[in-house]
């Protein structure tokens, strides 16, 4: 990798329902996926979503006690996002559900001179950890949220451990970190997300948000 | 737009469960977003998928009379490929499900030097059409397959049309063409689809998938 | 309607993101199922699910601050449980996966003599309110969970109400107690489930959950 | 179980990509619910779908070469039906939603008095089965689609098999006859079946369709 990466920021949000310093599978299933952006000389870091009072709601500010606008600029920071999140009832977690509700309020942020989120030219992916069944579906709808809110999906945008059918032993305890088919999936996301957002922040989009609403006014008059 | 994208090309994939020539509302949603290509100087072609016999299975070619092969092909000679999908019962229809299916045959065909798919550096997207309810859906099942097999999703990378809840005018009858959140939705995706695909023609994944699937053994030991 | 129902009750749980008292469209739509409800002579109960201190969780008592342990409580002094959520993103709030996620206790509890949940032979039904999409995917979620936590779904189990693509008008101001298709399917909805609660009151399961996993043990050896 | 179900009836829908006789992993399974359900004197059918002509379409009759109409002869000869599906990409199988779009045309058979389905007071459950996740999502949404089409879905209308992440056998070669969970999750979903079936016999809807029509006709006014 050239020198230009040094310089690339990767955010995972963990999206277990636990407290720290309660252990989470998730956070294990992270660190194989923030081991392998370090080689590739990205900086990471991990907010466990849980240990900060997030409010429930829409917009990018909730006041009162809400801390969401703390982890809202970890991801303006960041040229990467990662949502990770454990699998419950076959779909993501609630936490994870909250965050991508909170980030609709990136989508009123279009601050920039031709409209564009604060998010365009970020890359961004899906981590999804479990003892069963539930992986793809929880990350589809995370990739759908991510690439209205402005983020670029690579090739393999996702990653994912799930044991066979029924209660069973998590990412830890099942050695998840040893499973090839998900090591292989976590680096084919991590290679292609860093490619991706060097090209983005060498090549950004130059989207004129503004201009585009203005002809879909004309198209639909 | 540059020069450099006129010789691009983007196939639509009509997954209507009408063949040709009964009216198609998702036909009608294609021509807009392929106006709005040409426009940008690329290239457009559609297929209607039951015009074509298509075979239930999971492989580039399910032999006798099955015609995926002449798709298969188109898809291959396209920079971008957009599934256009009508809803029903809240979900992408049953043709749009058997062509990812026979999709996932591109992921045995990764046969060049570095192991890629032949759809690396290709841009997806994806329109959806309905009466009512269940564009979300649909596209968020469909946007994970294509990052899966080889394809990379822009901003912004679906599109759909929806009428309130119940039965009700579809596309066509709705006037869905002048309805301006669809068609600023259709902007957005066909710009951000047309500048990636000439920003990855230009800097493609360098990508090793072999290399990173012995990487992922090491790791799995 | 018979007697024997002046006795069954019902509990809407509003899975709203807004503590009151704040506006909540989704209270709106519950007022219009729980009026035809009282018209059968059915008691009903509604709990925001956000006006009370819900833990992030799996068990039926998360201890602390935990306020679950009283919802549940409501849920097991009811005949029939209706989840009702706004749409976010497309699909059930993260409220409405938060309290599914709390239901999971419900699966240890089978404390009686069979080894049924506590909730064999109650009813259960969804109500979806969005501007837009999703209502379909928010539903099918929250019945495939109702449905392995002991509850019965009758026939048109569910009901909702969303407007036409991109943002506007939700429930109240859209005027969707107005809607013939929505008030239909709330009628189907909570008439069906009445006379379910009724057939099970008088007819309830005999499963033996205890004899079945002795059953299940035989056939896996 | 008592004499009454001595007459009762479940059909089986296979929804396999594959025609007879390539062997059907599907088919394995369905044969363990099938015993079951013949060990409790319910009369048992297995249509494995991919062998008929069935046309796409959202009808109950698309005329031409369709043999959609003798499936659904026997669905309405039956007091049971199961959906039984792989999984393809994380859901159900092209089938598995090409059937569903079809039993749309139930839904415009109300043709008895009280115009109620064909399909009311019938019981209906799911099977799904794959090397790998998806299980739920394709339960969910089969499910939806049965409770929208007239059926009444017992506690835990479904089971499944899934291996871990990523190819790896599928339900015969992994033994998934012998899958404690899985087996399980049948006999549940069996027992409650049967139950929930004989009871609706003895104590069908008594649900006027019509009536309720014209009721929310008055309140939509």
């Amino acid at each position: 990798m050239s020198d230009s990466n040094h310089q690339l920021k990767a955010l995972f949000l963990n999206c277990t329902l636990k407290q720290s310093p309660a252990t989470s599978n998730t956070d294990a299933f992270i660190d194989v996926a923030s081991k392998v952006l370090n080689d590739l000389e990205v900086e990471t870091e991990t907010i466990r979503v849980v240990d900060y009072h997030v409010s429930f709601g829409n917009t990018s500010d909730e006041k009162g006690e809400d801390e969401w606008p703390k982890i809202l600029e970890r991801i303006y920071a960041s040229d990467m996002l990662i949502i990770a999140t454990p699998i419950w009832r076959g779909d993501r977690s609630s936490v994870a559900k909250m965050v991508v509700e909170r980030m609709d309020g990136i989508m009123s942020e279009g601050n920039n001179k031709n409209g564009q989120y604060p998010t365009f030219n970020k890359v961004a992916g899906v981590m999804v950890d479990g003892n069963e069944d539930g992986a793809k579906k929880a990350s589809a709808s995370i990739m759908l949220d991510l690439s209205e809110q402005g983020f670029t999906l690579p090739v393999n945008a996702f990653t994912y451990y799930v044991g066979d059918a029924g209660p069973g032993p998590s990412y830890i305890e099942a050695g998840g970190d040893k499973h090839f088919f998900t090591n292989n999936m976590t680096l084919l996301m991590v290679h292609n997300m860093v490619q991706l957002a060097q090209t983005l922040k060498a090549n950004p989009y130059r989207t004129d948000v503004i201009a585009i609403g203005e002809k879909a006014k004309q198209m639909s008059d």
